[in-house]
């Protein structure tokens, strides 16, 4: 496994546990409710692509409430995977430094020409 | 909004862009076909908590197995989240920074007592 | 493979194939918007749940603005899964048999007692 | 609201039940464990779309093999959405049609030419 971090977040899960404690909210993130809200908002997400044709994506950023929207929900999936990793205790670095070496095992690269 | 980046995740992005380079795997990575693939391994993820209660999920760190599938399956949703992000051209850190803000005013924090 | 009809959903499809045809909307109803669409609507269908417990759940059919919610989003999941089913060409009455019998052979019984 | 009933599934719902009642796994069928298992085989679903053009997703029948699992992953999904339904006593025929009702009254059909 490659020793160089990837992705360095520990100021992210920081903001999210300081948010939920302020808010007395740590009750509420269990693992199967933020795997739930996560659920929710891929959905939101995917609601953004589904009548779009791949032109269509690829021009987002012209619309800039389109843009905005598209943000945010991008944000909303990364911070409920953000806290469902820390509610687990799992290194999200960690975990993708491991699966990125396991993905080059199984798909190794072509040689170059 | 936030000054201070909370996410850095640049060294991930461009592992995730040179795997793809190598193996030509660029003309696959559309936003609808990322966006489906995140689907999917949200799916995985949803598997591993679906039959369980809180108090099996809070003891998934105790079978290695079990561990290690979680792992893999978080590590899944956050490569193909960052590989989506990175062909829409949105950058992580900027969206999650101002969704917190907005969230921040949406839900302000009761005075501490 | 079990012979008798599980599922008779042939007016509900002749429905969807009408409401689609009257508004020109084939052309948007290919497999992969109508996954999207479908994935969508299960997010909206997972927020309900998200921070309720199993007590709150059971209790949905007390609040009639929450019970039509409910009912509202199992039915859009439905209305997708019918109208991609119904693009495909499959007949989800023959694939719910065949995976009922797989199921029983996978799972057999136990003895009753 | 429409009068006609537009699905008939009492003997797949009751299929459902018999199988849960004679494995007793109703314990394990509370609406947030079947949300999770739906949005499981959803995931699945997906991914049989996720690296396909339109085009190859229309030509899924010419495959014995990819067809048996479209055909296996779009049962699995029914399933999991009528046994949800049935936990919290919703009524899918009732649910569509009152859908379909407000569908047509939110996006008039244009008149015919």
């Amino acid at each position: 496994m490659n020793d160089t971090p990837l992705l360095d977040y520990a100021p992210l899960a920081a903001a999210l546990q300081r948010f939920a404690d302020e808010r007395d909210w740590q009750r509420f993130h269990t693992p199967r409710n933020l795997m739930l809200a996560l659920t929710g908002e891929v959905g939101e997400l995917a609601e953004i692509f589904q009548w779009k044709s791949d032109a269509e994506c690829a021009r987002l950023a012209d619309d800039p409430a389109a843009w905005m929207h598209l943000n945010e929900e991008l944000a909303d999936v990364l911070l409920y995977l953000v806290r469902l990793a820390g509610v687990l205790g799992v290194d999200l670095d960690h975990a993708v430094r491991d699966k990125l070496a396991k993905n080059a095992l199984k798909y190794p690269a072509p040689p170059a020409r």
